[in-house]
């Protein structure tokens, strides 16, 4: 599976800006609208409420053979046997969690320069998210990324780039020209009423941006 | 090192009871007063200072050969190859841990009743951790057990069982009926001016009790 990793479409979860839709539900509604990978994000639960969370996510993952990614948490990638693992720089170094995973599974890591994409690319990563390109409400401490500096850093590495940061169905177009791989999205899919329909409007957003 | 763990004084980390110590020598300073076995306790932090702050005691905890236990985190126990893994009922399910931690690892559960502790054992618990024995303060959720339930779940089990809670130099006598394996401490030793003193005076406690 990690080699045709389609990082097209990217959802990364986030359970408090949902509507009136069950988590799993709106997981599933995002997949049939058009989602190519899943990120399951946590904070603030206990190991064992996010170990059942991510059970329950990953039937539905696995049910459409989408890949799904854990946030930080190597212990609960491992516990439900995750496609991979998303690291950012306050959480594990990449080179540690590479060993600790192994080669079979997917690492991702966040950076938002040239150094720390080389970094990550050494370190072991197979993709590396990027951002934030936008201003968003989902993430306030992440660090502005200008699209020039997206495209530099999609310039340095050869693994996939993704974008994430405030990402809609207005601004995605602005990304074309940084010639990425993927676009990352929390709120613009799950904080919508239509969860596959909102998935399939930015799928097609993503169509039109992605190399 | 798995087979010859001394339960005897177990000291549990909490850095926000510190007077004016150095979380590391703090540890140390117990250690030489004559602490058995440390667990690394830490929450609300990202992943990366964990990491860092485990990395750091592992150095203490190493150069005299104590077993360093890590709380819930089962990426931080194997990210710095610690002796082993300690977890509550809210944390990684035990029997999920051991498979992942593998057998040489020492594995700890928290538990409040026989049919926990039961399971644990059967789950692949090394020891078992029972509190809380009186009113603590480090922990305000913990369920309440008497020590007549201690004694009723250390007969239940073959493995060591350690007392947690509230344990200081005035009631950890009362625990001689219950006939266990070692006596678990935070504040007795870390909430004090001189935390090797403490520490010995506590080990002094623990050798009139334990069995």
């Amino acid at each position: 599976m990690k080699n045709n990793v389609n990082y097209k479409l990217y959802l990364v979860t986030d359970r408090n800006i949902l509507k009136n839709n069950d988590f799993s539900k709106a997981v599933e509604q995002a997949i049939l609208g058009g989602v190519t990978l899943v990120q399951l994000r946590e904070k603030d639960i206990s190991t064992r409420e996010f170990y059942n969370i991510a059970l329950n996510i990953k039937k539905i993952t696995d049910k459409y053979d989408i890949p799904l990614i854990i946030n930080d948490r190597l212990d609960i990638a491992l516990s439900i046997d995750a496609a991979g693992l998303h690291v950012g720089q306050k959480d594990m170094p990449a080179d540690i969690a590479r060993k600790l995973i192994g080669k079979d599974k997917i690492l991702g890591v966040s950076v938002c320069s040239v150094d720390e994409a080389r970094k990550a690319e050494k370190d072991g990563a197979d993709y590396i998210g990027v951002g934030a390109v936008f201003p968003t409400s989902t993430k306030k401490d992440a660090d502005a990324v200008s699209i020039e500096r997206l495209k530099e850093i999609k310039e340095s590495v050869s693994i996939p780039v993704v974008a994430i940061g405030g990402i809609n169905e207005n601004n995605a177009v602005l990304l074309k020209a940084a010639k990425i791989d993927g676009i990352a999205v929390v709120s613009c899919i799950l904080g919508k009423d239509n969860i596959k329909q909102a998935a399939k409007i930015m799928s097609e957003r993503a169509d039109n941006i992605i190399y």
